[in-house]
């Protein structure tokens, strides 16, 4: 295998600085499942970044922040809408099911990769109905599993349109600091301040060697959270690892220097193909990944280069994933060999 | 907090070499989900050590590692056996229930926290019936939660009545090195050749930073593992780094260093505390632990100077738990803290 | 098969008023899932027996109306106590766990089938604690399954334990006419008025042709009960069938007429059997059933004569359960039968 | 409320005949849980329908049904195919996704209502692929909702692509009695013979006082269904008043004057309103239901006259169920009153 490919961020390994975290708190006895000083330290790191009276914790992985979450604030009869592309819908076998016992309702998006309003407003059907699974939450992935980011003013629209159906609104935010730099704002602009109840902030693409967090902007909504942590096998027993290596992420800006760095490799990516023949940028490039429909016949080659994900078979649309150790280098050998097949095309 | 405490061997953080093997896989990119040259190298460790045609993979938690386990083995309708003070009963929430569906049925043990081959025999009750859960699987814990581990020949008895009444033999082995040692005996005789068929094999416990490992003895049991371990949310993206520390930990006899410690340490504190007045010891010392019935007025000034769990409230009987980190002085010291306790008694 | 027995009341059939219920209904349309008006009217017959402000539904059967009921009150991270030998425990499957996700635990009862209030307050525990199943509600059959009837002292002083530790009280009724005969009292009396949250009353065990009605007395604890009802696959379509036939039983004092007819035959029996030499009464006869431990040669002749079960093998403790159409002749017949074993004995 | 309406053939009650099987077989005791004899006699009389080699039992409703037979057949991390409008998909609650765990994906279907064979097969992805659920399981309505008849050649064609990608073929025949006739062809012509696997067979609406029928045609899929029968709440006491039912339902041709009567009163229905004005009929009449599109204004005045649901209100899409109680003059006295409309528009 080639030393770093495009297939995806969690290929990529961690950050130094996140080793280092982590040795620095490897030191004596500290309680375990998140009553240590360390997480008492990062939950006051979030404040600061998301404003007071929220309620922080740190699960293992993606699928247990979004299924965690939703747990917290769904009973069995409740639905759940996503976008039909969505993680949450496509690639967490059927977690959300069984863990939340709820139907996920996929919604169309645009071409864009985004939920419109009226694309929710008509999906709320039958309330009060007991035949119908009576929806309650609605998930939202930001940036888009196509890479794109909701504006503050498409994320407003949403979150009122969601507040007056009376209906929750979760983020999954795996690749949130991504769509933070595209869009030039805060996490809490984009969260918070858009309405959003309950977001999953990613940890593993972002760098970290393992961890995601969850964040509740309502404490009535978390009530249960550690009951549902527990419960959902999402409760580290040495949970101060985690929270040392968020609180290194976020307090000296290393996340913005991952974030965009990725993002500067897709835009050289983007840079170097987009006029290339025979191939066609099918999303607009607005975080760390680039979506082309390229000739079938390429794929062989192009993936023995560098791997990648074909991530619509019908179309041949592919998918090209910047992490934060993707080098400059890295693209434009890329691009190089993406020339020479144009050539012989 | 005082540095050191025993209260659990999860309070201890990770052993330098965890870090340093992170450290060093911790390089270019690696097909995640397990999919990498790292767990494979620590596959073919597992299976030095466990023998050929075994199932392996690396989970996120112990109560991960049970629940996955036992949910590859069991439909909804069966039932499960385990002590009624295991950790799979009574500490992991509803973990269990929620993710197999299954009922558990907790066995009476004996003084040293044994489940009895006659206990189990009489538990096993109307196969056939569809009004009752059909029991299919037992769980048996090594060491127990009292610290104490069945010898070969209890667990030859077991493994011969489990499989004459074709129930699935299910090991948690969150401390299972701590019984190799006090058994003198290798992993392998403990639990495959005893006809144990699902072991949960602890990592954290033992001083990993985080991690556990599943391993099934009988491939045909574990067909669904990898649809049910992204299921139950225990499917680690980057799991290269945990296999990095289980094979760190297997392959120079780290893990012997680690429990050979702890058990001494143990024992250091039950050669101190034993003939000391007003002081019972409630089990055989065999592994890491010691359980005590102390003064209930103990309690505060101990606990304050180490601290430690209050295990029965009603007999006043204390668990103390030793990790690969204490040291001698802090077991003198702890000692002798109890020491003027007595004198003033 | 003999004509009648004495196996089980669910083995007999239905009142021919019951049938006579069914017909006269069985008009025109009337709307589906209980918007009938034969449903209101028997809903308006259960606030006459229990009180104005309750909710009430009709559902299939005795396991659906359990697990219907613990589900409108409980999250899957919640425990329930009941008796080890109930129904609830032993006879509904795995019902009650994959429907909520808890977890059952069982109690010991005394030697007639009661628990008591002590022992409740001891399984309570770990309150706060999210590694445990956190213990809401509390599930007591009356009569129990000894056919004890819980006097209303018994009952008041379950009720104020569950009370002052924020417990619901949930009661398995499914012979709760034979209990009200035997002490004498109002339904209410025996369930609201001792504190009881939640009502499983009975109806196909007392002689309907099937159905069963769910009652909540504080309507804060139904307020999911149609969606739950819908879910959990209890919500009849033609519900005005079981509404028309519990109408019948409990507006013309049929109910009373049948249950004391039971509970006499029952007497007759113990009577007949009492002073018989090598027959052990095991429990008293409160209700319709005799539990005796009897020789185990006589089994085979016996159930041969009359069927009947074997409840505990190890002591050959048997049961005899009479029904509304169990007439003296069987009774007198039986009993007869007995004695010629006896003397032959 | 109207004695008659078009709002759902559940509206109306039973035959007379049901009823008098039910009072002929209410005599004596008979095991309960369907070890009796009338059950017996039931399932040999669905062997002669079906062929040999098939396991059959009674269940409550058909929710019920659906998802006890697709439980046998499924594990948790499975997905199943249904039609969007499909009963299973809206209006079973989540009943679905709690007792199985699966994903149930819904299937764009032809004008007809009909599923196709190409969307079947393009719905099939990523087997193998631990991420997504595994598809196993395909549930085809006959008739479907919007009263259509799939043909013996369509569903031979399903059946075939079913099978060359090893899917279980599920078939919700609530109302396979009015397919049959619309088809003119045996009920094991339009399911075993064209090769599926599970069948819920309908009875409440043909007529029944309450309960459905569950066939499966490979017994090595039915090996666990007593156990999840009784889990999943749907194993009636006394069954045996519902194997009466059927047994009267299918012996005496009764379900085929049920159902031919109700298909009649649809084409007269058809018939009478096709060439009015101001109505589309919208799909082909071809069971006992008659979907159309009618102006807005005049749901108001039709529904106070005769019952019915708006199906679809974006297009004011109303339906009309005709019953077996549906008389000439219900139907004639309802196109009077849209002609009545019709004159006035």
């Amino acid at each position: 295998m080639k030393k770093r490919g495009l297939a995806s961020d969690n290929y990529a390994g961690t950050f130094p600085e996140m080793i280092e975290a982590i040795e620095q708190c490897n030191k004596e006895h500290a309680r375990s499942y998140g009553y240590d000083s360390k997480t008492e330290e990062a939950i006051k790191e979030f404040e600061k970044i998301f404003g007071p009276e929220i309620n922080v914790s740190f699960v293992f992985n993606g699928t247990g922040a979004n299924v965690l979450g939703i747990s917290c604030v769904t009973q069995s009869h409740n639905g759940v809408l996503c976008a039909d592309q969505s993680h949450l819908y496509v690639d967490e076998s059927t977690a959300p099911e069984v863990f939340t016992g709820c139907k996920y309702f996929p919604l169309k998006t645009n071409s864009d990769g985004k939920i419109e309003p009226e694309t929710i407003r008509k999906a709320v059907t039958r309330r009060g109905d007991e035949h119908h699974p009576q929806i309650n939450t609605c998930s939202i992935t930001q940036p888009t599993e196509y890479g794109t980011a909701y504006t503050l003013e498409e994320l407003t629209e949403i979150g009122r349109t969601l507040n007056e159906m009376d209906i929750i609104f979760h983020m999954d935010g795996a690749r949130l600091y991504n769509a933070a730099l595209a869009l030039n704002c805060s996490f809490q602009q984009m969260t918070r301040d858009v309405g959003v109840d309950i977001l999953s902030f990613g940890g593993t693409k972002i760098g970290l060697l393992f961890g995601e967090a969850i964040v509740f902007f309502d404490k009535n909504l978390s009530k249960n959270l550690k009951y549902k942590q527990k419960q959902s096998m999402q409760l580290p027993s040495k949970m101060r690892f985690i929270s040392a290596q968020f609180l290194r992420l976020l307090s000296d800006d290393l996340w913005k220097r991952s974030a965009s760095h990725s993002n500067k490799m897709a835009q050289r990516l983007y840079n170097g193909v987009k006029d290339i023949p025979h191939i066609k940028i099918t999303r607009p490039v607005q975080s760390n990944v680039v979506f082309a429909i390229i000739p079938t016949e390429w794929n062989t080659p192009l993936i023995d280069h560098t791997p990648f994900y074909v991530w619509r078979e019908q179309t041949n649309e592919v998918r090209w994933m910047c992490s934060f150790d993707t080098t400059e280098e890295d693209i434009d050998d890329f691009v190089n060999q993406i020339k020479k097949l144009a050539d012989k095309s």
